[in-house]
């Protein structure tokens, strides 16, 4: 396979991980790869899920779940509000989703932006017990919530994520307003 | 079409309405018949909805939005952690995530159970200013939550769903754990 025991980890490597399926990363990369992968390569990733996005024209927000024992990928996606007509489908959701039923508690969700109420209030009922969050310069609030709740939360931020969202922000405000509040909030909006 | 604007309102034609997939609903039933649909009615579609999710194995909870104006349904659905292996999809996120990037401000959300924390979450972030609850005799709590937030909040409870609720409680305590809590609340479970 492509991303074996000597494999260098770089972006290019992280982006082909973003991309591929994740019931295919097992021909992209082995156990021992997956092993070696640091906390800033696997936000890294959440970030290339949320680059992914943006070209897709969608929210830039991205989000890998790791297994803590073999640090292997068990969920990971993107916003898809754009992409999928989806009203509430971030990162977080995204990646849950992904991973199916399976016991969180032994995982760690890494997301390239602060968590919103909903996806806050999820990490909690699905029992996660360690949070890594990647930028909490463009949005940020549900750190506190989530640790009162015994949610390990790691700051982690990642230069590329923060200048991606930011970008975005700039470019789609109305996107983004919807995204974090819905359609309804658009029509009083300052400016609609 | 069959439900025209004489047409009779009985389990059958609301049940042929949870059924019918919501883009395909023109096709069953005109305008002039939605607008004779009571609440009472819509709530039975959503417990329609829940039987459908029960007959599949899945947890039988099913939640319908209504346009307040037409009374025309844009969106509905069933939890689906067992048919879709969904870690988190509930009766509400099902029909909102099936209504699609709508101004849900202007909508009703009939759910056939208590919203859980998660639902009751997204229900304020989306906008809703009404919602119609069939069940808080199974579960309850998030009633206060929704109106300290601005929503408004109606009991109409169903004899059906709550029946239905119970039932599977009784028979499935496991997999009505695993949903309102995950996975990880099963290990710690008396009996597991």
């Amino acid at each position: 396979m492509l991303l074996n025991k000597q494999a260098a980890i770089n972006d290019a490597a992280l982006r082909a991980i973003a991309h591929m399926p994740t019931k295919s990363l097992h021909v992209l990369m082995g156990p021992e790869f997956a092993l070696r992968l640091t906390d800033t390569d696997l936000m890294r990733t959440a970030v290339f899920l949320a680059e992914k996005s943006y070209d897709e024209g969608g929210c830039p927000i991205g989000a890998v779940i790791m297994d803590n024992s073999t640090r292997e990928i068990l969920g990971k996606g993107h916003n898809t509000l754009v992409q999928e007509n989806h009203p509430y489908n971030h990162g977080e959701t995204s990646a849950i989703r992904d991973a199916g039923r399976i016991d969180f508690s032994k995982t760690t969700l890494f997301t390239s932006l602060s968590p919103c109420d909903v996806c806050a209030t999820l990490i909690c009922m699905r029992g996660f017990s360690q949070v890594v969050v990647g930028d909490v310069t463009n949005a940020s609030g549900n750190e506190a919530l989530l640790k009162s709740k015994g949610v390990q939360v790691r700051i982690l931020e990642d230069r590329v994520g923060i200048a991606l969202y930011a970008r975005f922000r700039a470019e789609k405000p109305d996107q983004e307003l919807e995204d974090w509040q819905g359609v309804s909030a658009l029509k009083n909006h300052v400016g609609k």
